[in-house]
């Protein structure tokens, strides 16, 4: 059974997914994606939709927030008040991974990913909102995931 | 081509989006928004899928969590610890927007958004889970975005 | 009006709900919970989708994070620094619930839940992440809800 115009064209499911590459040279940074991200989602042909992006990285964050300098340098400064390089539990000395553990609090911190609804094509933002990448282990190439479902 | 009966109207894909706006006078309050996620969810006719609530402004969040005077109580004093209103650095003099920047972690603290499923055309909850707004840098009116996906 | 073939089949909207039920003995722990979620991704027949893994308890956690040992004894006592059993208000002693407040705090830090992409049937997943449960008010029944939304 076939149909020259297919009736449920309009309303039917579509789905897309994207890959982010960086290559952050520093151990960490905060990186605006917001672009790219709107990019996929023009890219995608999606007009109501939710839009996931998400580090696939367990040392990086994903996460909104406002584009400002100032608050990026506060983050270092706070995150490593509440995540140090360094936690030591006296009891506890057999422990592996050390070097890495502050990146992954700190990203359990800032999240691994955001959802955001896609209204008319574009990403529903609030006028301050942006998607960053956090890096908290850097100098490796490392991949972001888009994946927006709508129609 | 056309249809008096849409033979996929019932598994068609539907969106619905729908903006919730508070004005919190105090700078810094935790608000039950439940009760009118729930109305939009009625509101939109969608039996099955997710619902995505975030806030739209980087000073505020939405969460989860039990509806207890005490815990909010709680959460005052516990994130003024773990954010507090002045973060130095003493290498930093030269940083923006410092009497907001506590605003911005405490909402990173407590998170942006919510995804909740929607089941049977209700909210899919456990038996102490309500939905908050925190405001942490009130004294404006303020958005929160709902958008609705499924059939 | 009826099809043998239903034209909209390959494309339509299917959702699908399941939960998990776990017991966790002690007070506090971390359980990996990715193979459950890769078979309810395989019953549930989607392809191309987003699954929403949620705690449905406000003492308890549903995050992504790497599958090694070292790294959750680490959690522990971090976990407990941030968000000690004890938090006092020196303005404030009417307070309720005060033997559980840790646990709701931990589980913020941690997040209630993850959304994550399903590509080809299966989870959409860095070579790092797994799926974690995070109990931090064992003794009793909990469950996990999970929700996949897709075609």
């Amino acid at each position: 059974m076939s149909y020259e115009n297919d009736p449920c064209a309009d309303a039917n499911m579509k789905s897309y997914r994207k890959e982010l590459w960086l290559e952050v040279p520093t151990r960490r940074a905060f990186i605006n994606i917001t672009r790219q991200v709107e990019e996929f989602v023009r890219e995608s042909g999606i007009r109501e939709g939710l839009a996931l992006v998400n580090s696939t990285h367990v040392t990086a964050a994903v996460f909104i927030d406002d584009d400002e300098t100032g608050l990026y340098r506060h983050y270092e400064v706070w995150l490593e008040r509440l995540a140090p390089v360094v936690v030591t539990d006296p009891n506890d000395e057999d422990i592996i991974g050390e070097d890495i553990i502050d990146a992954h609090m700190k990203r359990h911190l800032m999240g691994r990913e955001v959802v955001v609804a896609v209204t008319e094509g574009q990403l529903d933002f609030g006028h301050w909102e942006n998607i960053f990448y956090g890096e908290f282990d850097g100098g490796r190439k490392k991949r972001v995931l888009v994946k927006i479902i709508g129609e």
